[in-house]
């Protein structure tokens, strides 16, 4: 198990533009930050080390579940008689079925370092939820979760995994913090958003001086901890005797997409290598292939910083599509830096593809994916059809980023008939 | 990982008394069950050989998601504040949560070897069925499932991931069958059992000559099967320097009981261990504690041999407690025979007691269990709790058979105080 994240920041040759501090319009300091997450994240989210020391506390945690396994998708390749190798890397089986507790652990520990209380934050489909839930538990702080109202209603097992490890789930936008009421005035019978719900859970966490706020995704540092998927993933690519020619992510926020693809987009950067990088997001969402390249809010209110990013609006209000964690306005400033260098590329899924994609993938390789991983599963399908049609022996890994066991009523509406693109 | 199974049949001094033909009521012949099951499961059922060899077919699928880790639980210890080591095989993490697909894969690799089109099967709790789908879809073989009512209900995301693997499930009893038809007239409203799911899923095995039958428990072929679980313990054990004064299992049928506890009760049979072995069975199904041993049918209709087996009588109607893979009237011959000669134990657990244990157990560790493994960690915590009584550091090893993510509807209702004893 690698000992090291990895930085990209440190190999890019244009950086990402500084975050703005939404008041006075001037890059963002660190200072800006420490109100609202450990001493520790705001340091990596400003770092440009090329690799950062995995603490032993979290090493010690990670290896509960980690190494997690590199599959060859040989069911895959068969059903769809290509000639491309297909590999995909299994993070669905982490004890809360997804790769967020790459990031939940290490987060919760710094807070727990620094003597900090109790954290809040914000959950799409509920993964980094349930993730950031029993890695409070583990280091004894208490939690409350604000999670998406669409999200709550279709996924009701996931508040229920949060509630037994002990934290509190409120649906957003709620009545309880000033900005939920605003937003519910505002927007009645909206089924709610990421954007609103971080909101929710920013305006908390500065209020208390004991809490902070837990981010799921976009965050460098996040992006930064979830390395350790294709840190591992290169390793075991070397075992396996094979180099990927494309590497693919669903993409909601980036962390994801960015832990499988960043670790071989070092050998783009620095050596030789032209892998090409695929970000899979949903077409109810297309904030990479369809979003401007601007200053925006990475929530509703416009209380976070301004970050140089893809962007449909922070105001957008995405479809209620069953990947509720790519329900996501932006992109995270590192990951739309790369974009706009050209340095990867991005697709978009419609939903019912994502769901085919999942149910074949179910049947021949076994594991019902997460709906945010169908569009990952449907990116690597095309380019394997794609690599038949050519009739070239490619390389494709992918992120498996979760199981989709908790989102069964998501497959049960597929199958009834009543998903619509 | 091990390359073949253990029969424990082979070291018994005194043997289980043979099945009988329940018209001639003599001893049952290969010849009886070959229109049930497949000739190969049909001759484990009656071998007496000591090991038995994986096919690698089978091997080639168990390497997918074994061999499981062995999981020292130390935040467990520390929660329990008890001398006692604790360690659990982790069978959670097979893509369909369960040890289930250990036999699953070599069920349907021999129908399917034989030329068998159709497979019919129950399930209890939808792990067995969940499983079994998996298995028939990669070897090509249709499978219907059915499905005892009550779990029908109370876990509607079973049946979405058994369809979602192609299967055809039917909520039992049904009337589908002529028996699933008299059991409706008999007993309006029943929960349903896995003794009428079973008797509906033999008599329709027994209508078409291309159809076999897969059973998920009690038979000494599945036990068999799932003796993977124990050979890998006894490596892993090894591994880490320790050997179990104690090991548990949760127990319904007995296939997850005996797949941890028969190779390490060979060490107590050819050896000079002592080891204690704990069934947990559920206080609302306390067959191994309060039944009787003595000749009985393996369903509710009568239609299977009669065992020589620990029952409460085969027209019993357990509770529709939530561990439904746990409502069973009967042991296996086989553990039956050992309960009976004093070579292993058994306790009853109450459902609120095992809830609790579940809970605390996802706290500490981190992995929500199915109902069913809840008894056997109840089972253990207790055995923990006295080792720390009499001040003495055992060493307790139990089975994590599967996890309860798809079984949050069980959690809830516990949160809610909807659950009785």
């Amino acid at each position: 198990m690698p000992t090291q994240w990895y930085n990209i920041v440190a190999d890019m040759s244009s950086r990402p533009q500084p975050m703005l501090n939404p008041q006075t319009r001037q890059p963002l300091t660190e200072a800006d930050l420490t109100p609202l997450f450990s001493e520790q994240a705001v340091r990596q989210e400003f770092s440009t080390e090329r690799f950062i020391d995995i603490p032993d506390e979290v090493r010690d945690l990670y290896r509960i579940w980690r190494p997690t396994p590199l599959v060859r998708a040989s069911g895959l390749e068969k059903a769809l008689d290509t000639p491309a190798r297909i590999y995909f890397k299994n993070e669905s089986i982490s004890p809360v079925g997804s790769h967020k507790l790459n990031s939940a652990i290490p987060q919760a520990y710094y807070c727990k370092q620094q003597g900090i209380q109790h954290m809040t934050t914000e959950t799409g489909a509920g993964q980094w939820g349930s993730a950031l839930s029993i890695a409070c538990k583990h280091f004894g702080l208490d939690l409350t979760v604000f999670m998406v109202n669409s999200s709550y209603e279709q996924k009701p097992y996931r508040k229920s995994v949060m509630r037994t490890y002990g934290a509190d789930v409120i649906p957003s936008p709620s009545p309880v913090t000033q900005v939920g009421k605003e937003l519910r005035e505002r927007f009645p019978n909206t089924p709610g958003s990421l954007g609103m719900a971080i909101s929710e859970a920013v305006e908390l966490a500065r209020l208390q001086p004991d809490t902070r706020y837990g981010i799921g995704s976009t965050m460098n540092h996040v992006c930064l901890h979830q390395t350790i998927i294709g840190e591992e993933a290169r390793k075991q690519m070397e075992i396996a005797g094979d180099y990927p020619d494309i590497v693919i992510g669903c993409f909601g926020g980036g962390s994801n997409f960015s832990g499988i693809a960043f670790p071989f987009m070092r050998d783009n950067l620095c050596g030789n290598r032209h892998t090409r990088f695929i970000a899979a997001e949903p077409e109810a969402c297309p904030k990479l292939t369809q979003g401007k390249f601007e200053y925006d809010y990475g929530d509703t209110e416009g209380l976070t910083p301004l970050i140089p990013m893809y962007t449909l609006g922070h105001d957008f209000e995405p479809a209620a599509i069953h990947a509720g964690g790519l329900r996501y306005h932006g992109a995270g400033a590192v990951v739309s830096q790369l974009m706009k260098d050209h340095l990867m590329e991005a697709v978009d899924i419609a939903q019912l593809d994502s769901f085919k994609a999942g149910i074949l993938f179910s049947q021949v390789e076994g594991i019902i994916p997460a709906p945010e991983s169908t569009h990952a599963i449907c990116a690597a399908i095309k380019e394997a059809q794609q690599a038949k049609i050519e009739g070239k022996d490619k390389v494709i890994l992918f992120c498996l980023s979760g199981h989709g066991l908790i989102d069964m009523a998501s497959y049960d509406r597929y199958f009834a008939g009543e998903l619509n693109k």
